[in-house]
């Protein structure tokens, strides 16, 4: 079950260049390409005549011709030339997606197009202001995309999952406050004097313990930003005293490629140090910490999927998970009221 | 849905040696060996006692010894010998299926036995004619045989899946005649004064447009022979005066392994300079050329199992493909009517 | 349909150390731990709150915690620490199995725990007895249980799989004498003055022919043990005058996955020469031998699961394993018997 009517990260904008590219969204395969004047384009990855995919075809101009008999398809979707005739058959088009580009993301709107709301984008600025410098990557997980926000949105895991890296007790002492309205989900989890995890202790050489908060807010259906600050202890950082420490954000686009597997878009980015290599290494080591995220999750899908109706507990660290996955099967349903009554 | 009362290329003659052979063929696998007196045998490649592949076993004179329990099969399928008793079983038995051997390929009947008439194969004296001399190999193709046999068929795709060795604009601008009987579809396509596919105008020493012919005879369920001419224009060789120019002899199998997947066996045999290296090579390379064609044909094939309800659009350029694949239907068809009236 | 009401072998006893292993017995994902105390500990892989695998995790004491959000199970498989809370909420558990070492082997008890009864355990005493020395290994082998164990009951197939270290006319030629009581199915093969298997001729220094035994005991589900003896023809070996030849004892437990996969656990242990490195090595060529069988069952599983209907007949030879499945039939019958009178 996917939230059709939303925005989802399809690429990187550097992803789209010269040559098509097929990705998989909520299980329908899309051809990505950059048209002539500069514009992303979002395709079915599937020819009307044979069903090629377009990706495997060129870019002409603005439009994609397909590999295999040379059928052209303009960005809106419209066959604009057969080959072996003077006319293009009555239908012959594919289905076109709203496209945004917007920090550094390609945004595909999956659902009724006339609904397409820009303004359901997050504005996630650190990936692209030049007082940001960001460490990104994209994994393919073999999970489903709700099991990885999961992981991001419950941080007693990090004592468990990244021991070495963003693991502190404080974590999983401080319960979280949560707060939903109608179209995410914010958390902020402040823990004044513990013990700072060990990558940011390393990173803001701190010697000893630090005021440290992780706030995040949840974009159903995919995306999720954070605010992590670590500070010295009592200098008034929780006041908005920023001057003792550092502080990063961080973007998760949990985007659904099927029902178990999905592309993981992550950015980390901080606002100090912006040369340092050094830092930008120890910042870099996060690619392994979301790999352990990876890790266990995927090994969980496993199990989840050997016996799907194997009966689960919930604990009190899970309030910010079912308050997310409860706001995201609200908004299915209201989508699906919505149809139901068109 | 096969044609089971018909004949498959199973294997090239030089496969069947001394090794019992395994090949699938429509869903069913096969035992291929060469008895000692000489014949080719294909039976079921399971042992009527435990189901043991009969291929793993070995050949012992005109017999096939189970590689498990001994069990021992004549060239009909009757078990002659159980190991540990002095009897056989009653009913102790494998289906054998009807063998022929021609042109170099091995053709397996995979009907009523009763039914099976040596003369639908189709004469293909090129592969093993003197005067001849040929370019061959087997693809595994993960891809339907009905797919396969599309992109031979249609040659408008030429210019976009072969741009750089078989595709010219005079076959997409030529429009095919096609001629359908009770067992064959035929089709020619002459281009005079045309571009010459940049392969043959390479092999020929053709500098400017040459005329140009394709003509292909589909033999169903599964062959096709090719007679491609290239020759200077003007010179009379659509009346026959073939001096000025060179012919080429394709042959395609397309044999069904699954419903998926598929044995492309191939022939590309030429009557000119037949001593030649550099030529022998130049025609070798349409091995690339054809994989080409296995690698659009996947693509698809893949598009098509991921929603195989998607709707599809025809061209013109489709008169060909449309023909062949209603010839089989029929002949399915009027197989399905046979067995019921029976 | 397995037999849950019984003891299957789930590793050696050196496979449980300080890591967590992860292992799937009919079906059911298990993780084996040694906890601190000795003990080996078999418990559901699955963590009962969010679905990890606990063998992600590691052994805490004589608990295991989980590697997700660091849940604590003791070794009943009672939840007994929640990091984020101080209380452990109702119901939270994991299913727990009996386990027994004996004799090297690690035997998980998959049914009902009260039914448990440890003196259904075959006694191995080959396997760690000083007297003896044994060359041991475990496969994964792609095939029911059921067909890895057939192999095992009939020796008519060693003469065509084993053609060079088991295979003897001896064992064709003579049919075993088989005893089925409500527990075992037990047969022997009593050959005298026969062609010696190539392998125990090599290490036993046999040059022509001998008195040679193969006896065995299979303990359904899973378990089998062989007694083989290879003596001087006339020397009274049959009478128990064993001073003239050699003898060795093997064990194999096919222990069931999946439907279609096995974990083969194997013993080859001698009484004779135990030091002497070049029949260690001779022995251990056996290893190759069980190859073969893996190679040639895991192909006739293939082809049953082409076409599980076909049908099949049998042989004189088959009386072995058809008594072996018809046991282990009543017991699974006898089983299901009793849960539905509870």
């Amino acid at each position: 079950m996917y939230l059709y009517d939303a925005w989802y990260v399809a690429a990187w904008d550097h992803e789209l260049g010269g040559a098509p590219l097929a990705r998989t969204l909520l299980g329908m395969p899309l051809v990505l390409y950059r048209a002539g004047d500069g514009r992303a384009v979002a395709l079915d990855d599937r020819c009307c005549h044979r069903r090629a995919p377009l990706s495997k075809g060129k870019v002409v101009g603005n439009d994609i011709q397909c590999g295999y008999h040379g059928l052209q398809f303009d960005p809106g979707g419209a066959c604009v030339r057969v080959p072996s005739q003077s006319t293009v058959p009555p239908g012959a088009r594919v289905r076109s997606y709203p496209v945004i580009e917007r920090n550094r993301w390609v945004w595909v709107w999956m659902g009724d197009p006339t609904a397409a709301d820009a303004s359901q984008i997050p504005d996630l600025f650190w990936h692209d202001s030049p007082a940001w410098v960001a460490v990104t990557d994209r994994f393919h997980v073999k999970a489903s995309y709700q099991n990885l926000i999961d992981i991001q949105l419950d941080q007693t895991h990090s004592r468990y999952v990244h021991p070495t890296s963003l693991g502190n007790d404080g974590a999983v002492a401080t319960p979280p406050k949560v707060r939903r309205d109608d179209r995410t989900v914010r958390c902020e989890r402040l823990m004044p004097n513990a013990d700072p995890p060990p990558i940011w202790a390393k990173i803001g050489d701190f010697t000893g313990n630090v005021d440290h908060w992780i706030k995040w807010v949840y974009y159903p259906p995919a995306a999720i930003s954070f605010d992590v600050g670590v500070y010295n202890v009592g200098t008034g950082a929780f006041e908005g005293n920023l001057t003792h420490g550092i502080s990063v954000r961080n973007s998760h686009s949990c985007t659904p490629e099927t029902a178990t597997t999905t592309h993981h878009f992550w950015v980390a980015a901080r606002n100090f140090k912006l040369d340092d290599p050094e830092v930008h290494r120890a910042i870099g080591a996060i690619r392994n910490t979301f790999l352990e995220d990876v890790a266990i999750v995927e090994a969980t899908e496993q199990r989840i999927a050997d016996d799907p109706a194997a009966p689960t507990i919930d604990v009190n660290a899970d309030h910010p998970t079912i308050q997310a996955r409860r706001l995201l099967a609200r908004l299915i349903e209201e989508a699906a009221g919505r149809r139901a009554a068109e």
